[in-house]
């Protein structure tokens, strides 16, 4: 039996080991267009700014492991060019001999991965202008600025990569802009969550170009060379720099499969089944390539990330190797990103996926601890969650913090895996000493939080709602309402040294519907309550008090 | 409404502001016989240690907070003295004023927690012993150490407190020397598992004397002191000591509900149901004076552990406000401490306690860096899963390592409290980025274990087993064979320079049960794999290699 895969990363080569693990006897071959089998591309901008100091950690496996461990045949700098279904073949040009080989096949995985979304501007070809997706992108990136040493640096595009490589090079000592055309960093994640990591930058001194597109390039162009020098932007704001970095998204490379007349998805990534097969039940395709089915919406999507690509990649390789597969996993769209002291990360549905969808959803946003303040080191959480207000389903997570921000995200994600609700996430055990949590966890008290809001004690209200008729009470001190004032609102201090907080709550219209409001919410919480049992019609906490509020555009 | 609560601590404080929240008009009263309303109690270690800097730290709540903040009034230095159920008061004792004081109640939640197992050899009053469980112990211990400058301290009780004290008294710059009566430190962590703190005790200078107990103290005794200087073992070793700490775990402190007539458990804990209730539907108990619901087992037990305590505080306070609770708890008794560089965890079944509950398990070993190798700053993680052999379900987990030990105790605790199987674990989209984790994170590896034994590709076998019937192959380099020889094995490197392992395969007896072994399970799984293709009967991969079979006592 011949096991043929296409591209060795993005699933490739773990398709090729667990193929290899459950059938012994086939004969497994991967053809690889670049020189490394497989290469840790997740590292590329950590080896830019070198906090990964050698390039050789970046080579994850080498074509002889392959071969004497597992007796896996790679053929790299070996591109696929067709693929002949009815024979059962693929063509491919070897670059090193310039051979033309051809590769028969029982079974074949497409693992050809994702290609850059090209942006326009950057038609000429600039020394000074590079993405970072393959290893000679690093290379070349890297001796320009060790040969140039370049100053200022502009890096379009602000999704997960462009934040590695801005922090990269700001840790290297250049004076980073960043410019990306939606009007925040992260996509994925809702702008107010976003704002934290945009403060983030500013306060590392990246200068932020949000909402803007690059119209206009100018370089110092000679016989032999073209530095580009500035860019312009929509708003004819100019930039000067020195060097550039692109990247604004990816887009399944599936061009093979196409050409092969497989079904391909609106994405334009290819279609596969849960065993990761393509209309072609004997043509698998995983990772960025083909589709997946996102979990939160049952719907097809690209999810150009590498967990999910591993796993797709054991799926296949198993499926390919015995005709069936233990593994089904569920993606949830889980990323994660370190931009200087912070870390942002999601899991699930954001707002824009829940509109999307039209999926009906509330927000929760909770401010706390990463493990007990009383231990040395705390630093702060700040927990979104998107729940289903009927039952209390856990529909998505966003996190922003310092330290533990991967240990909740996981958790909830394992909460989506199983669709879980609030209660579940109020009711886990998990582990607490001082220097790891606290006896009631930050995702605890989110889900309590639900809970309050599901039986309307308070009901929560979105930092995004409009306060105009509502009877709004601050329970900050004034020092906190020096700082971030908020309008047509009644001032009782929960911690009044008057003490006379019953007093004051009298004066109140019990009629109107009132919003209760603090810093994160937790203080609002305590007189919402309050007022909820002193017959207050409508009484409404505002989720994640005027932290979040600040943060919104309204 | 009058609701009364018998201590702050342990699920007390917890009981008394849900109580407020969702009945803000009842009378709340707390009666707490320590001079705090509630404070940190697992911090004292650290702050005996000196890393928590300030004693004010933790104190996390003042009585003057709970009145100003939510109309609770608190009574400290009050002790309860007697339950009368008929009249549903309860007399107590003020020591500040020596005032007989009487509360009545219609809703009582006890919250007594726990108090300290005795040890009969400390019979005397010796200046230089002590425990570690109150406010009072802490700063009595911390004065004797700034007035005497011990230099040498005994640590009795080798649990997770006793482990912190260790720890904390050698970078005081103490030498300790740890007695614990049973074989292994950290008793509920299997002794393979434990035997890596152990290690990691040794090699920070920590003396252990396991499965010893004190026989015999001699002191230097005067008519105004009682210095404790040597302990003797019951081996007859002598320990030369300056100070002691003691702690070999608790009891529950229910003695108010025993002399109320409340039942009981055979743990001594007070029996309560879901909402917390006792066999008096007015009277409720939490926390360590109570017994829960032990997840995994489905059977009542005492877990004196703060999160439960909480949680279980939380439910009680609710439930007695309000007739109703939304919490229900599931308390799967995860546990984490951390002891110098390691970290120890614990979620679920150990093999102890599937013994004890008649439970069948199997057990799979894994080794996987923290996060991607090549980031700078990977450690090893360890984890241990305890699994149904017939399904797969996840019965717990035993966590060793330095960086995220917390994260994947909790990850496993939440597939625990949904039932969950190793195709959940290895189907979870847990967040990656090289920081934080790999794509392959080690809890996919550890599930990936139990999937390839479910279908016997390969089984496992336990550590524990013996091999002289088996043919044993040991696929490590002879460099490690020398450094952690395995007797009657046959070497086949798996990464044999003269690439000839299907030659050398050929050679063996497909008819015999064939073990595969290697440091820590990888390497074997390829080889095991191997063979189960070419035909060999019974092929078994030895979970967690000689990195576990050489801590398993045979």
């Amino acid at each position: 039996m011949n096991i043929l895969i296409i591209g060795g990363v993005a699933g490739g080569a773990s398709a090729a080991t667990r193929a290899r693990r459950v059938n012994p006897e086939a004969n497994i071959t991967i053809l690889e267009k670049g020189p490394a089998i497989s290469f840790a591309n997740c590292g590329l901008p950590y080896h830019l700014g070198g906090e990964i100091k050698k390039r050789e950690k970046l080579l994850v496996a080498t074509p002889e492991l392959f071969k004497n461990r597992f007796g896996i045949d790679v053929y790299t700098d070996t591109e696929a060019l067709k693929i002949d279904r009815a024979n059962k073949t693929v063509a491919a040009f070897r670059k090193t001999d310039n051979a033309s080989l051809s590769f028969s096949y029982d079974k074949l995985i497409i693992s050809t991965g994702s290609k850059l979304r090209v942006l326009p501007v950057f038609n000429e070809n600039f020394q000074n202008v590079f993405s970072l997706w393959s290893l000679k992108d690093l290379d070349n990136s890297l001796e320009y600025i060790n040969t140039h040493s370049p100053k200022k640096a502009v890096v379009i595009g602000a999704g997960f990569v462009g934040l590695e490589i801005a922090e990269q090079l700001t840790q290297l000592g250049l004076k980073v802009s960043l410019v990306e055309k939606a009007p925040q960093v992260l996509g994925p994640l809702d702008a107010e969550m976003a704002s934290f990591i945009e403060q983030e930058l500013l306060e590392n001194g990246v200068d932020l170009y949000l909402g803007k597109e690059v119209t206009k390039v100018d370089s110092n162009k000679t016989t032999t060379s073209n530095i580009l020098k500035q860019i312009t932007l929509d708003d004819n704001t100019t930039v000067d720099t020195d060097l550039v970095f692109w990247g604004i998204g990816v887009l399944p490379e599936s061009k093979l499969a196409v050409e092969a007349a497989l079904n391909i998805g609106t994405s334009g990534g290819i279609v596969v089944n849960e065993f990761q097969q393509t209309s072609d039940e004997n043509i698998y395709a995983v990772g960025d390539a083909s589709e997946c089915i996102y979990a939160p919406t049952n719907r097809k999507a690209p999810i150009p990330l590498a967990g999910p690509a591993n796993r797709a990649g054991r799926t296949a390789g198993e499926h390919a190797a015995s005709g069936k597969s233990q593994l089904k996993q569920k993606v949830q769209g889980t990323a994660i990103v370190r931009v200087f002291k912070k870390t942002a990360a999601i899991t699930g549905l954001s707002v824009r996926a829940c509109k999307n969808a039209s999926i009906h959803y509330e927000v929760s946003f909770i401010s706390a601890n990463n493990h007990a303040g009383y231990f040395p080191g705390a630093s702060e959480l700040i927990i979104k969650l998107l729940f289903n207000p009927s039952d209390g389903k856990i529909l998505g997570a966003q996190i922003i913090g310092e330290e533990g921000v991967d240990k909740r995200i996981d958790i909830i994600s394992t909460i989506l895996h199983f669709g879980g609700n609030a209660n579940d996430l109020a009711s886990l055990d998990l582990a607490y000493a001082p220097p790891f949590g606290s006896a009631k966890d930050p995702v605890h008290i989110a889900a309590y939080t639900i809970l309050n809001h599901l039986d309307a004690r308070p009901k929560l209200i979105s930092p995004y709602a409009n306060l105009d008729n509502f009877q709004v009470i601050d329970v900050r001190t004034s020092t906190e309402r020096d700082k971030l004032p908020l309008a047509n609102s009644i001032h009782i201090p929960i911690d009044d040294p008057s003490g006379d907080i019953r007093g004051r709550l009298d004066q109140l219209d019990k009629s109107k519907e009132t919003v209760v409001i603090c810093h994160s919410g937790k203080r609002a919480h305590i007189l919402a309550s309050m007022l909820c049992g002193m017959g207050f019609i409508d009484v409404f906490n505002n989720a994640g008090g005027m932290m979040m509020r600040s943060r919104c555009r309204h």
